[in-house]
Order: C-alpha cells, then sequence, then structure tokens
C-alpha cells in the first residue's frame, strides 16, 4: 500500500457541516468554532455559502461571520461556498477572497440543488471566472454527485471527463469531487481517480466524502492509495446536502486524522485540539455527533487495570 | 490494489455481538435470527460461548440454543467460544461438534478475560487439543489483543509471532487474530498480516475487527490487500468484550457486505436478508444499532423525484 506521506485537511463543517441543523448557530459560536479550529492548526476552512438565506438559513450569517474573522486570520484559506454568480457578487461585497463555485455532475440534482442542468452550471462558470478574475479573487470548483446521484444512480465517467474537461480549460485552483450522498465505494474512487489523474496531470484533486454507507474512511484509503493528498472533512462528522434525500455527515475530521496519524501519515493538525473543538460543537449544536474519536479516545489510550481481578 | 474475489463472512452476533446487551435474548429469539441468518446465505456462525453464566449471563443459554438449531442445520458451521477447557467440555456435552479456544496476546488483558498469563492458556490449548482430537471436534483459535491491548498499548509482532508459533504447531483449523478494542489502523494490519503469511504461509487466518474508532472496515480493505479472505463481523454491528474498559460493537456485517458487493467483490450472501435480519435484531435487543445500511439503504437505492421543484 502506498501513500502520500502528507496530507491535506480542509474543514467544512461551518459550511456543509451545519447544513441540516436545526438550530441555527449564531455568529458568535460560529466564530468561537472558527477559533477553535485555527488552534488545532487547519490552515483551510469552507466558513459558509452565499446562498439565498431562505432555501439554506443556517448559511444566512456568513458574510457577518467573515467580517469577523478575516482581519484576523489574513494567512488563513478562507472559502465561501456559492451556487451561481449573485453568490460570487454577494461574497466579494463582503471581501471573500476564495470561493468555490458547486455544481452537479447530474442534471436532476443539479435541478433540485441550484434549478439549473449542468450545462447551464458550467455556463455560469464562464461567467462566474470572469468576474472572478476581474475582482482578484481566487476561484475552486466542487463537483457534485461524482461518484453517484440519488435520482439518477450512477454517473458515467465520460460524462464526468467531459465537465472536468470544461472547468479544466477555466484554469480554476482546486477541483473537489464530492461523493453527495454517500455512494462512492474504494474501488469505484481508486480506478476513477487514476484515470483522472492520467487524464489530467496537472489539475489538483481534492476529494469530499460523506459517510452514509460507513465507507468514507475506507474512500480515503483508496483516493490515497490513487495519489491524491487532499480530503474535504466537518468536524464532529456533521454534515449533508439539503437538497439530496437521505444525505447524513460528511466524513468526520478528527476520525480521519486519527486514522492518518496512527498509520503515520502527517496532516500538519492537533488531534487533541480537534478532539476539544468537536466537544464544543457538540454542546452548540445540542445533540450527538457520529464522532468515532470523540467518544473513543485515541488508539493509544491507555485505561488503568482494575484493582480487584475477579 | 488488489482484492480476493471471494470473502468468507463468519457472523458473530450470537455471541460477541450479544455479549454486552442488557436484555438477556431468549432462546426463541436467538433461534429467529439464527433462521434469519440462514436464509442470508450465513454458512459458518460463532452461535455462542460456554463461559461461566455468571461472567457473561447472555451465553447461558447457548447449549439450549445449539440443541435447537443442531439437528436443523447439519451442513452449517455452527461454532461455539471456549475461554478453557471446561467450556471445551461444557461444549462436548452438548454435542457441539466446532469450537474457538479464545485467549488474549497481552498478559494484563487475558488475566482480566480468563485469569490467566498468556503462557498459561496455551498450556491449556495443549489440554484443549487433545481433548478435541479424542472426542472429534474441531479446534479453531482467536487471539485477542493482536492490535493492540487497552491496558498495555502495543502488542509486539515478535510476541504474536511467538504465540502463534506454538498455536500453530498444534494444528488447530483456523487462527482468528482478534482486534479486540478497536485500536488496529490499516497500515498496522497489512504489515503485520503480509509479514504472518510469509512467515506462516500455510496456515488460514482470519480477522476479527472492532469499529470502535470508525476504522474496521478500513481495516478489512487493508486485510484484503494483504491477500487475508476470511473475516468475523457482527450483524447490525452489535458487539464487544465485557472484560474490555471501551471496547463497542464488531465491524457490521450488512456494512461489510454491503461494501464488499459494491466493489464487485463476491460473499454469496444476500444484503436484503441481511437487512432483514438487521431489522428483526433491532426488535429484539429493543435499540437502534450502529448498522449504516440498514438506515441508508445500499448505495444503488434511487430516489424518486420530487414532484415539484422549488
Amino acid at each position: 500500500m502506498n501513500f502520500p506521506k502528507r496530507i491535506q485537511i480542509n474543514e467544512v463543517v461551518l459550511r456543509d457541516g451545519l447544513q441540516l441543523e436545526k438550530k441555527i448557530v449564531s455568529v458568535k459560536e460560529k466564530k468561537m468554532l472558527f477559533d477553535q479550529l485555527v488552534k488545532a492548526r487547519l490552515e483551510t476552512i469552507e466558513f459558509g455559502s452565499f446562498v439565498h438565506p431562505r432555501l439554506v438559513p443556517q448559511m444566512a450569517n456568513s458574510g457577518e461571520l467573515y467580517s469577523l474573522i478575516s482581519d484576523e486570520y489574513k494567512l488563513l484559506t478562507m472559502i465561501a461556498l456559492i451556487p451561481n454568480l449573485k453568490g460570487a457578487v454577494n461574497a466579494y461585497s463582503h471581501g471573500v477572497k476564495q470561493v468555490n463555485f458547486v455544481f452537479s455532475a447530474s442534471d436532476t440534482h443539479n435541478l433540485q440543488n441550484v434549478h439549473k442542468r449542468t450545462e447551464e452550471s458550467l455556463k455560469e462558470l464562464e461567467t462566474i471566472q470572469a468576474f472572478c478574475t476581474q475582482k482578484n479573487i481566487e476561484l475552486n470548483v466542487s463537483i457534485a454527485t461524482t461518484f453517484g446521484c440519488p435520482f439518477e444512480g450512477e454517473v458515467p465517467t465520460e460524462r464526468i471527463k467531459s465537465v472536468l474537461t470544461k472547468v479544466i480549460s477555466m484554469h480554476v485552483k482546486t477541483i473537489t469531487l464530492a461523493d453527495t450522498t454517500g455512494m462512492a465505494n474504494p474501488q469505484q474512487v481508486y480506478d476513477l481517480l487514476v484515470s483522472l489523474r492520467s487524464d489530467f496531470p496537472e489539475q489538483k484533486f481534492n476529494l469530499h466524502f460523506h459517510n452514509t454507507r460507513g465507507m468514507g474512511l475506507s474512500n480515503i484509503l483508496a483516493g490515497m492509495q490513487a495519489g491524491v493528498d487532499s480530503y474535504d472533512t466537518s468536524l464532529g462528522g456533521l454534515g449533508g446536502c439539503p437538497f439530496a434525500p437521505g444525505a447524513t455527515g460528511n466524513v468526520c475530521t478528527e476520525d480521519v486524522v486519527h486514522m492518518l496519524h496512527s498509520m503515520g501519515i502527517e496532516t500538519g493538525l492537533s488531534l487533541d485540539e480537534l478532539i476539544t473543538a468537536s466537544e464544543t460543537l457538540t454542546k452548540i449544536v445540542e445533540h450527538e455527533t457520529p464522532s468515532y474519536i470523540r467518544k473513543a479516545g485515541p488508539y493509544n489510550r491507555k485505561y488503568p487495570i482494575p484493582t480487584t481481578i475477579k
């Protein structure tokens, strides 16, 4: 098994992670969480999204949050998700320096999510790209339902490659391939990424897995074996797309980091601080999270030997 | 990534799976579950254990269960766990044809579990082996804490190899290497199994993982890459050793089978029937289980497209 020696973790709890939460998390709480993420040495954080506040109320305070963090953490990569040009304009008006434009590889999910066919979103990407270039905003792209669509099922590899060819021609920074509803399996991840990295050797890929069917960590293992060294993860394993039926949490940051560290793979992060941040998160959202490591502790936790052996 | 084309699944829900359950599951309920496991085409089932009923009350009806299933399912491999010679004698008195002797690679856990040092259990194994040969009982061995001890931490590879050399000299059928409290990581599993399969090329190994730290499926992926084609799993992901602090559920049968099938790897099992059995299990134990697939359904589940697109 060959793995990259170091993995980059992009924290998405403040965006994808909170999307399905019933309790609206305040700017103050989000700022507190952000501070703890920085303490755990996270350097790339998706902090929110500029979408219609009626559709995703949890994200309505993203601009306000950015104004609280942008001065303090100038050196961090703070990314806002945008679903369209309006989102890009809105992000720009708040001074955001880096955006992540999301659309789906499958028409049906893209229609659900942003009311457009994939082809229409690709057209809009051209306009967004022109806008970002003009305003000096760094542009990333996320392609949802890359590993399967909850409505259509399998998304053909040829379709993914055709979409990618168009996106790559626009010279975006990072392309995230997202498994929106946890349909990917390790063999599929490995085969697709080996093929894509061979077809597009210059492009930086980032992978985004949901743990809906328990395969999140296994898919990261497969992605690493295909040579991918960058992953989205969400503190506490929270998350899910509000417009994808059956969506559940992202792969959990502290569980991923724990696995990588136990395998001798570096992330640059502090697992202890991540666990502390995850505890704060549980208090904020007021319910248990799918995190394993927050509950079990790391593998090298030693228990005291009971004094009475029955 | 190279995987075996077919994986053997050994179901342990009736033994390891129920050990930590508070509600005592009746023989009638166990029989109902056993019938459903057979319907899912499971052929190797650990049905119970012959341990002191005061220590593990849940297992007290194992003999009674065996008398209900042994006539009906003559062709199946029905295994009883035994912690000592007394267990072997007890199993024999109920007509059991195959046993699994368990002891720990680490002294401290073995003292907790069976009040003996590893060396003493190995001595007892000699007596058990003689007894089983005389009585025509097939003998398997499980080595707990192979991948780490909750009290001692890492268990040195040299110690594992020394224990294995002694066990293998006694010509037992299958040797199960168990990660009793979910401490194993994929790199460790791969490295250890590549090394053991090279040192002991004739020995059949079976792996037993707990999902305490979310790495169960990843560890199976790593085990498969090392060439191991046999795994213990527990329906619904139930389980845990009563004498290991922090122990939680085994890797979940339906989640493992789902991952393998989605990767094109055969198990011979019916995923649909496993999900049905897992639903029955939830009713029997009267609480939610850690199963992902019972809740999310398989990856190829298609959702209806909403009629109104907002």
